[in-house]
């Protein structure tokens, strides 16, 4: 039996709860959770906010822990590796997208929390090609992360060759704005933190910004204009799009991270003369995660973290729904 | 003095006209126009719909001639020289762009009907580096519509490094999408015609589609869902881009050419779950027309075209303002 905290119906506080996995699959791992950080979409799942959850639901999605089983065909793992795992946790590994490295964009990949139980508990299954070895020389507290966050805003430096020459500009530090001005700052870029937090701004130039700008000023905004390679937006606000374009070099990109529920109010006449892009991406690869792990040890990114024990569960999200967290909860046993 | 053909208001019938051009600058060479080309943004211009118009106003931008006359520092053309000139006639030549081979991308790029006089005329007058010589083996009589609606629909295709191996969709077949057929198919690339026309669709096949699909039939198109890697939209009208969005691939881009005025109607989780891109770009460099123009005489990729003197020239507006075309009409002395 797994021994898990699931909410008993939406927006539920979160219980002890066990249910049998059956056997494991030959494909499969079964982790030994020692971590396990909270995401913003765990909160969206419990709440039900997007309609597809079922319950009892057991979130947590961002886990670290050990190899603690192997399914019969497993021979890229051993036991007692100690591994993460995040938003995603099973692949086809046949199509084109799995064939050609892009585990994440494949269609028939399965959320880890969505249909299938997470790491807010003791163990936790999953695909082996889902879970990534964690470097030795990385904190293990510090990497559950990582692997949500973290790899939400490492992928688009690696999928649109972003160079450190470039400048890249970061709309909202939080749980992904600050992971990403750590990774864009030791990526060699020049990085502009967008924030409308006073307090926040002093802390984004220590995270990695050159510079911060008030992400609600439109003069504020307006005195980067032409300068920007590449603007990760990691808010789901809806902001003025078309002053946020004008804020980039000619071939730049505004991706969006987050998720702006609202359609976005562009204009052709404000893409077509800068040949500008607008896009936007989920997570990442194994292969990319495991890339960014590498970077982040070589670099010594961490999270910065607030820690709860799983006992304190309930009491670490309504933290994290506070909005007050710095910048994200990791659970430990 | 230059002999032209001008409007003196908005939507004016165009009538000769005679200017004195001054002194050939440095950097300037003149150019005997042979033939050009109309394009939709003359009869914009003419008719003064973005408000940029000032009158005696000459259009005229899709030209071929031969040079007639070079300023004193010019060393890239020869007299005699038969070349082309496109959309832009003016390059500051230092910025960043011009540095870089983006020409099209400088800030202060002239446009060759705005604030100028173009080659609805005998003559023409155009920075040096802003006109092409054209390949010996290239048809001078169709080449002029390759400056503009060729090179805005080539360019994309350099730009985003599409592959042989990719599939292309075209929204509309026109003046800039009957080209788009042409370059995708000698690309390589396996083309879809999206048009709303039934009598297009068997030239649509004639001109390099491999299918067309109904344009305004959303049976049609989500027929081709999860297939294209590029869509090149050359239409004006506003139509349902989540739609179009669903009939990429991973990792596919929406790419407008056309000017669309409303504003995009896109949401995030249409972009997303892909990792798609929505963009849009005008005309192409120098350097990206040379290159074109050498694939177009390789491959025998010629613009389908209509023929007139310059003496019926507001004829031939009418027609062109008709949407009757096959595809594009060219003016010749």
């Amino acid at each position: 039996m797994i021994k898990a905290y699931a909410a008993m119906e939406a927006g539920g506080a979160l219980q002890p709860w066990e249910y049998d996995p059956g056997p494991l699959q030959a494909n499969e791992v079964e982790v030994e959770v020692e971590h396990c950080g909270i995401c913003h979409s765990d909160l969206s799942m419990l709440q039900n906010e997007w309609g597809v959850a079922s319950y009892p639901l057991v979130a947590g999605h961002e886990a670290i822990g050990t190899i603690a089983a192997l399914g019969d065909s497993v021979s890229n793992l051993a036991l007692g590796d100690r591994v993460g795992l995040g938003w995603q946790s099973s692949y086809c590994k046949t199509c084109g997208y799995c064939m050609t490295g892009d585990h994440n964009l494949c269609t028939q990949a399965q959320r880890t929390i969505i249909g299938r139980h997470g790491a807010f508990a003791n163990r936790v299954r999953a695909d082996a090609a889902s879970v990534v070895p964690l470097p030795s020389n990385l904190d293990a507290r510090t990497a559950g992360p990582l692997f949500c966050a973290g790899i939400t805003v490492f992928n688009p430096l690696v999928q649109f060759d972003i160079s450190p020459g470039d400048r890249v500009g970061v709309v909202g530090i939080g749980g992904l704005g600050h992971l990403a001005l750590k990774f864009c700052n030791a990526w060699g870029c020049e990085v502009v933190a967008f924030t409308s937090s006073e307090s926040k701004t002093a802390e984004a130039l220590e995270l990695g910004a050159h510079r911060t700008l008030n992400s609600r000023d439109a003069d504020s905004i307006s005195s980067a204009a032409g300068s920007l390679d590449l603007i990760l937006c990691t808010v789901s606000a809806s902001l003025d799009w078309g002053l946020y374009l004008s804020t980039l070099r000619p071939k730049g990109r505004l991706h969006f991270v987050g998720a702006v529920m609202q359609p976005l109010q562009i204009t052709i006449p404000q893409l077509m003369p800068g040949q500008l892009s607008v896009s936007s991406s989920v997570v990442g690869s194994p292969s990319t995660i495991a890339q960014m792990l590498e970077f982040a040890a070589r670099h010594d990114i961490r999270a910065q973290t607030e820690h709860y024990s799983f006992g304190a569960i309930n009491e670490a999200l309504e933290r994290l729904d506070s909005g007050e967290a710095r910048y994200r909860i990791v659970l430990s046993h």
